[in-house]
């Protein structure tokens, strides 16, 4: 997708380089940073310099090709694989990335490694590419719907960032309403501003102005009142990890807003690529849920009267926090799950008829 | 209440001068600001130096004080008591304050006047601060049994301010809080940043810490996965504004936690004084939801690293944002009432044989 007119994607390898678009720098800056190690990569996930389920996948996957370039030896690439998985706890496209490469690269000590890896890892970022166009032109239809009926502009909350660059492209929630835009179907979005670390405000609403379409920023406790007002006519956020029985995990505060859908007879979608389904974890407590760095919610970033980075404390220094990045949707607040393969109930036989 | 260890309320007159702590300032700087003039009180209203119904009421009758102070004269007073009516427009007390001076000051331009709004201020101020002490001996007795069940430390979350830096002295929602603290009964509170302003982390912290009342912050988005996990044994929260059938309208994202609270079988209480009941309005549609500068949104302030206040701007220049500041929580999704006469059903046979 475009960023000041010109097409990007949040990841590519160039001269034996992973470039990326450094996050934690937008929307102020726009920053392509290299990785040249595994430990940059590894750095780069843990820093949340790339996030969202599946450019963390990608990231992994071109981290061990990094490590490869660095020593082609199968100890270290075990290790590496180890600590790309340990790097953030709780989306599973990390460790299915890294399974899936390491299965490739189980032969290994060969010369034909950092080709196997190399090709693994562009086919990781392609598949995620297609399957967001997929997830966009299935939710398309959803949103056409709503504006065959309703005949006046859909107006479509979502929450943190889930995104293009969430992703490698098109991002999940987003790419029905990028297909739609496209379409020219009129879209409005509200944008959850997504505390604590603002990614619907810095990064969702910063992406959807450079596609041009429509959207306003909201806290986070305002969704609930805008649903009481008929202002929202869906809503579809992200996922990290989407439990075989349809519970799906992602930033913290996606609950409260399904919740509020329910109530409101909202539509409430999630829309996902299938790498990130758990079909093992049967129970949601199960879910390791990350707990952050509590500065993420004392301090905040921005831009001062000199238009220069700066960073403040909001809280007072004695208040303890606590900085808990997912919560858990249960499958009953959830319309459906907009997959790369179509859209299906959110339960386990919906999931299942789609993709077993 | 204390700061610093030294008693204080939250608004007093001294030599023609109503005193107020400045609460835009809090929690990095604390300062006592002087309101000389009617048009004084109306800015401190509207900027929200003083906020909490309670509070903005109380200033509103001092308000009244000034303006004869500065022309004993029946049109002046009268726009005064307009203009003070149209300085917020959600909170009733506002207006029950206004009118409940005007009441008094009908026989005008007598030398009595300026007693009489004097003791009509002074009564409003001392009222609220029995009502806030009474409100909390009927929210104790809510966590005393808490307690006792549990036999460990009472979690209880709260959105936003209704403090007592929000009433006189004592808070509405906090007032239980510190009854049963000052009765040894082991409390922790949950404290929502409330964005987009930030009183749940900036005011209920702080004045949590100053009565050394364990707290901690969480993002508005994190009551949700609490509640889920069963870390939450109770909310209490305030109200601007009580309808008649149990209706309640407070801080934007209030409505949110009853939803999580109603999912999770967690007791949602609401705390007020019969001032912010609004016998007349039986639709909660036909509350007025004030809308504020969306650069509450768009801009925090902090200390910075040399400790000095500093305003940033977190959001792209480019993004629209809507400030809304209440929502309405239906009274299906409230467990109790807590006021000063008692606790009641929230519904408008509770209410009526409380008050009627």
């Amino acid at each position: 997708m475009k960023i000041n007119g010109k097409t990007y994607r949040t990841i590519w390898f160039e001269n034996n380089i992973v470039k990326i678009i450094d996050q934690t720098k937008l929307p102020h800056q726009f920053v392509i940073k290299n990785l040249k190690t595994v430990k940059d990569s590894i750095n780069a996930i843990k820093t949340m310099e790339v996030r969202g389920a599946p450019l963390i996948g990608a990231t992994a996957a071109y981290g061990l090709v990094l490590s490869i370039l660095e020593k082609n030896d199968l100890s270290f690439l075990k290790r590496s694989s180890e600590e790309l998985i340990q790097a953030r706890p709780t989306a599973i496209n990390l460790k299915w990335a890294v399974d899936r490469m390491m299965k490739k690269l189980s032969g290994i000590n060969s010369n034909e490694n950092l080709k196997i890896a190399l090709d693994e890892a562009k086919t990781i970022v392609e598949e995620d590419v297609t399957f967001c166009k997929n997830i966009g032109l299935n939710g398309l239809e959803i949103i056409e719907e709503i504006s065959n009926k309703k005949k006046d502009t859909v107006n479509i909350l979502t929450h943190c960032n889930a995104g293009w660059l969430a992703t490698i492209d098109w991002g999940t929630a987003t790419s029905p309403i990028y297909h739609a835009y496209q379409k020219g179907i009129k879209v409005h979005v509200w944008v959850d501003e997504t505390r604590p670390r603002n990614q619907g405000a810095n990064l969702t609403s910063y992406e959807l102005n450079e596609e041009g379409i429509p959207n306003t920023v909201i806290t986070d406790n305002a969704g609930g009142i805008l649903m009481q007002r008929g202002q929202v006519d869906m809503c579809i956020v992200g996922t990290d990890r989407t439990l075989s029985n349809g519970d799906v995990c992602n930033k913290i505060g996606t609950y409260l807003k399904a919740l509020s859908a329910k109530d409101n007879n909202v539509p409430f979608y999630v829309a996902l690529p299938s790498s990130t389904i758990d079909w093992k974890i049967k129970d949601h407590n199960q879910i390791p849920i990350e707990e952050r760095n509590s500065e993420e919610l004392s301090h905040v970033e921005g831009i001062d009267e000199n238009n220069e980075m700066k960073k403040v404390r909001i809280y007072p220094q004695k208040s303890k926090s606590l900085n808990l990045a997912f919560d858990v949707t249960p499958a009953k607040l959830v319309s459906g799950l907009i997959t790369e393969k179509g859209i299906c109930e959110a339960s386990e036989k919906g999931l299942k008829d789609l993709f077993k």
